[in-house]
């Protein structure tokens, strides 16, 4: 892990590294003088750059509550090399939206399963990373989405120990068989008009996950619509379990 | 409205009423100097009796976030006169449950409707009763069950500014199309593995509801398994909204 940049945002310390060739961004309390737990910041595929406010200020949340904050570029965005048939997948689904039809789930599974089985090495070894830096101490949780990378996460890497998983994207049916095996406490929020997924298919989801503590908060509104007061919802589930 | 008892417990001034023999409890914050805000606390038609444990546990956070709380008891229950009609709607409930059958919407709509129909006049009369108590201001929520009761009132009294409502119980058809007409702030809380009601149509619900502002919020367990942060969660709520 190599940092290349380093900048003082307020409270905030936020670093940018590349591990492997994959860019990433760490931020950590400006004034935490012990070891802070981790959160991972999930997002969506459309690169670190687009992503960058939004991530910014949910680090600064992140920050505030005592936590150091880190996330990667995920496979075949960004900066990343492309994938012919990642790329495919995307304007399959595309087209199948747009023409108001139901979305297939062959092109659910070509869209997220390549995504998911290359994305969560990445996230496991940036997680091997960020707990070898002296003022990263634990536990971790792993907050946002690809919702299927989150779940994944939670079952193969029994570091992290809590996730707030945003339902905001499609879900593979073998992704929800693989939630039976999750048993982390998890806090599912879910956009109830959210153009970019299907709402049977989330709430499915959320009925197979295995854990004993699971909550799932609905909201109005669509993708990007996500009030404050469920991020708050988000702060406060992460307080109950990693503290 | 006659008061019959006066009761200090605590911060809390609880007092017994009656209303028309319709029995009840005002509970108000001890310390409060100025008018208050009025939240109206809905139960299961178990009997006010029965329910007080819950209902006090309820009154005193109330109490502390600075609103009056009152209950009054639901037709046919406590110490009211049976219906015959109920009784029997409700031991034919009991024998689908026990049967392993769907329940009817026939025995839902016998079990129910009479119910909202007879109850949310009474609400409204002691709403009228309290409103005119020099101690109690407004605005005014609601909180709790019976669902279906919650929504009828959130449809046809203005007064009522925003609503907790427990998705614990069936719901009548005409109700689900009745509250396309609610457009107050609504919380509502479901307990996903509840054996009292039927989670798809307490979803249905949650999606018809006209109002802007709704969140869902789904915890695992059963009925009473409610878990102590999902009621922080609804005094969030009222904090946003009956101030």
């Amino acid at each position: 892990m190599q940092f290349t940049s380093e900048q003082r945002l307020d409270d905030v310390l936020e670093r940018e590294f590349t591990l492997a060739e994959i860019p990433g961004i760490l931020w950590t309390p400006a004034s935490a003088s012990t070891p802070v737990p981790l959160i991972l910041l999930g997002h969506p595929p459309l690169g670190l750059q687009k992503m960058y406010p939004r991530l910014l200020a949910r680090a600064r949340h992140t920050a505030a509550e005592g936590y150091a904050a880190a996330t990667i570029e995920l496979p075949w965005s960004g900066e990343r090399p492309r994938s012919a048939a990642a790329e495919q997948a995307r304007a399959d689904l595309h087209r199948a939206l747009e023409a108001g039809e139901p979305v297939d789930d062959e092109i659910v599974d070509r869209l997220i399963l390549p995504l998911v089985d290359k994305a969560v090495p990445e996230w496991r070894a940036a997680l091997d990373a960020l707990l070898a830096l002296p003022e990263i101490g634990g536990p971790v949780g792993y907050s946002g989405g690809v919702i299927a990378i989150g779940t994944r996460l939670a079952v193969v890497e029994p570091r992290i120990s809590a996730a707030v998983l945003f339902a905001g994207s499609f879900v593979p049916r073998t992704i929800v068989e693989e939630a039976r095996q999750v048993t982390i406490p998890l806090h599912v929020l879910l956009q109830w008009d959210d153009e970019g997924n299907d709402r049977q298919m989330a709430l499915d989801l959320f009925d197979a996950f295995g854990s004993k503590e699971k909550t799932l908060h609905a909201n109005m509104g669509g993708h990007t619509g996500v009030p404050q007061h469920a991020g708050d919802d988000g702060n406060r589930f992460f307080a109950r379990h990693l503290k």
